[in-house]
């Protein structure tokens, strides 16, 4: 059986939780505390020696991580990731985008707020608004003129991108100026069998 | 014909023209001033609503970004792209370490110091070293007992990771003490067809 890596709260870790559950596989988990530093210790960097979650064990000693990188292996032939060339090809472009324009701006200031270093990093989470905002505009142009991210159907490009959109607000952005976005969001969370990040 | 819109000296722009010419597949190339604010015009915004470089249009009015999803695009059922599903996944995972863990404090300090600009970011530079050796330090500990990162061969995963550690001196990080390193960017620069950066 899959084992999960993770920190629970982590909007990385809950994408690969919502796409196992969407598919039907078992998995089971084991919490990693990072704000105790329990993804660094040698015993884990023997998983990920990038020290991160998630880290998914697919068989006993065989490890992947990249929360972007596991949803592509676990998605792969199925009807969360397209079979047209191109189309597969748009679900990486808004993956990369997700890692490289938009966590790093929208979840890092969620995880200051969550771990009350919101005051601490006060410059920092400011500096982050802007680049943020921007990655939601590019996605509500976007969404103005389609329902999904990619091919007009739901895949891991909506995952990726969902994760840490519907929690913006935990690290200090309003969605209220993205009507398209916040239309989005409710359609993702109607898809068969939707869980919830807490759960 | 595949036209690149690029910034030539980017590492994510070369990451294209080096694959697109070991694979043998002509292109045309058109020149975006990234330093003259030349993707961010309402025109190149149609292109990347994210108005990043490199762009690649694969036909007329087709557009696809995001370097390492180009890569993806280009070299699946090619001898870059692995054809075992973990591998595949493997290569994905190297990518996102890359454009997470890598670019953002590599290239982007090469950035600042191409461009006149490390007196101004002085102090931002100094706090992308310690990122940029640990992951520095990822890439040195594979490589100690591997030949490339995935599967034992060479892959858009190389590239990708090469486009910028190859010159991450510029950057003003040392590579004297990443010996594996070392003779992996030799092994990279031994393949067919390579082009240099400044091709």
């Amino acid at each position: 059986m899959f084992k999960l890596y993770e920190y629970s709260p982590s909007g990385n870790c809950y994408k690969i939780r919502l796409l196992l559950t969407q598919l039907n596989i078992p998995f089971s988990r084991l919490e990693i505390d990072i704000t105790k530093g329990e993804s660094r210790t040698s015993e884990f960097l023997l998983k990920n020696p990038n020290g991160r979650i998630p880290v998914l064990e697919v068989e006993p000693g065989k490890f992947l991580s990249e929360s972007n990188a596991i949803m592509f292996y676990l998605s792969e032939g199925t009807e969360f990731f397209p079979s047209d060339r191109f189309e597969r090809a748009q679900v990486m472009q808004w993956l990369f985008f997700e890692q490289y324009s938009h966590e790093p701006f929208i979840a890092t200031s969620r995880f200051w707020h969550m771990t009350g270093k919101a005051e601490e990093y006060q410059e920092a989470l400011q500096q982050k608004q802007a680049p943020g905002y921007t990655a939601l505009g590019v996605m509500e142009k976007h969404l103005e003129k389609n329902d999904f991210f990619v091919g007009d159907r739901y895949t891991i490009a909506d995952i990726g991108l969902f994760a840490y959109t519907h929690v913006a607000g935990e690290g200090g952005f309003d969605l209220s100026g993205f009507p398209a976005i916040i239309k989005w969001l409710d359609r993702v969370q109607n898809q068969h069998r939707y869980i919830s990040i807490k759960q």
